[in-house]
């Protein structure tokens, strides 16, 4: 839930100026994105989305995100594309914020996760996959295993709030991670962050992909293990298998994976356990009683870490 | 900001098979409206607005706002019409609220106030106001003076926490209410909320009233007086005379005041602020903390409270 900064008559007049999308008709800030003001932009020609990007967005990554979208957009991939004012900008300034306009997708995300999402999820990614092949920009993971140790050396004095022996448990697995991650499987663009509520559906089919705030470099199958953790466990926090072979399933029909990248799969899914764990933790740990953000609880990712740790080889994820 | 309530994709099909009104294309949560969970809801035959009516609205209530939108609407009001269902219902259960589904309106609310906007609101809280006659049901105003005792006795205790000697100054202006406030006035509908946020425009023209969720009977040139509190003062709590005769003389052209009406102004105008400011009060002292909600100053209200007490007559208000 979000929509931070107001937007007075005169800035979105003045700002609208610079396009070339018809008159506003309805501007209503809409509670999606956690990171960024949104609003639901609709114009005498279409309906947009209107972003503005607060304080947690560094200025310097949006034209790797807004590029990016445009990269995938003219490759088929269903993602907003970012709309070109009269000077060819896409970004711009909106009340002391970057600000950028994207086309709106039509679709719901899934509330409930059903197995049939699945398949079509694991498609979409490998398609995002091999169309982020020759975008020019680059902008490494900042949460990748290097950047796990500055989240937990913030948070290990008081993780043990958040469950007993919290911070040892951690602390052994994030050595393993910094000794064991791979660094040779194929790599590319990623979108990190493809949880349900960035995935819409119509009519049963995927509408779009949305919220590429967290795309960066990194190996492809660490985007798979991300979706493992995000599509395939239930509320009890016990493993679907049946929607780990589909989610995979639908990715290695449109990019199969290589030996390497399935053999790794379980270490990659534990380390994006420990990547939203950590995040999670920090912001627990961080985050002032009175703000007025929902704190997301790290142990369903604890979980999610256990299960990833026990698991032998690929075959636990129905491969 | 609002959406408290998450609706799951089950429910939302089962609620929309009731309607016809075409196949969902989008459901976003929207951040308007404080007191309960609105959702822009795109299908594919128009743009409506579904609303689940969360606890501070009494369901008792609900025939009455809905009742009123179809017979203001009928009558040429540009309010959200509420859509009625294949049995002919407008009003159901979804996610275990009460809910609704209402037309879309354009327009976006004026972030700052002008001049300019002030006669079309008041020619239409007059258009309102004729246009409620003959609507059936009926709706005390729960707000109005014999309400603001038990708000006041919550609140009195504290009351000097948010400003020394607050509650002796209101306990007197409380009392002279009880003993002055006019029974004889002309009454009806009133919308008894008309603030910024709950008035469209589009191109310079009003093109939209919304939030009915206030509604009730009660003196007509109380919502006047609301109207007055909610458009005339500048954020440095200033009165601006301007802006109150452009009000006032709009709704005028449309229903002329009474003399009794217009020499009650001012302790109605007073009475206005005290509903405000009694509201912000009990809130801001009962809200807790860590509470995801924005509280309001009331403080504000208490500046315009002392204007208009300090007022010899109508002609203050430029009349």
């Amino acid at each position: 839930m979000a929509v931070y900064t107001e937007v007075t008559d005169d800035q979105l007049d003045a700002f609208l100026a610079e396009y070339d999308i018809g008159e506003p008709q309805s501007c209503k800030g809409i509670a999606e994105g956690v990171e960024n003001s949104n609003y639901l932009l609709v114009t005498s020609r279409a309906t947009y989305i209107l972003t503005l990007y607060e304080k947690r967005v560094d200025p310097r990554d949006l034209p790797f995100f807004l590029g990016l979208m445009d990269h995938l957009a003219a490759r088929g991939i269903p993602c907003p594309t970012p709309v070109h004012g009269r000077d060819g900008n896409a970004l711009r300034t909106l009340a002391e914020r970057p600000a950028a306009i994207t086309t709106f997708l039509p679709g719901l995300w899934p509330r409930r996760i059903l197995v049939d999402h699945c398949a079509p999820v694991g498609e979409a990614l490998a398609r995002l996959h091999l169309a982020g092949d020759g975008f020019k920009l680059t902008r490494p993971n900042a949460l990748s295993v290097a950047g796990w140790r500055p989240l937990f050396d913030g948070s290990k004095d008081r993780a043990d709030e958040v469950a007993p022996g919290l911070a040892n448990e951690l602390a052994a697995d994030l050595a393993a991670f910094e000794r064991d991650w791979p660094c040779d499987l194929p790599a590319g663009v990623i979108h990190a962050d493809l949880f349900q509520d960035n995935v819409f559906f119509l009519h049963d089919r995927l509408s779009g992909l949305i919220d590429f705030y967290f795309a960066c470099n990194d190996l492809l199958a660490y985007d798979v293990a991300v979706c493992l953790n995000a599509w395939c466990f239930e509320a009890d926090r016990s493993f679907n298998v049946t929607k780990a072979r589909a989610l995979v399933g639908g990715y290695q029909r449109v990019r199969p994976l290589t030996a390497a990248e399935r053999d790794a799969l379980p270490l990659l899914a534990s380390g994006a356990a420990m990547r939203f764990l950590l995040t999670r933790l920090y912001d627990w740990l961080h985050t002032p009683p009175g703000a007025l953000v929902k704190r997301k609880d790290p142990l369903e990712y604890l979980a999610r870490l256990r299960f990833h740790r026990g698991v032998g080889g690929a075959d636990a994820y129905g491969l």
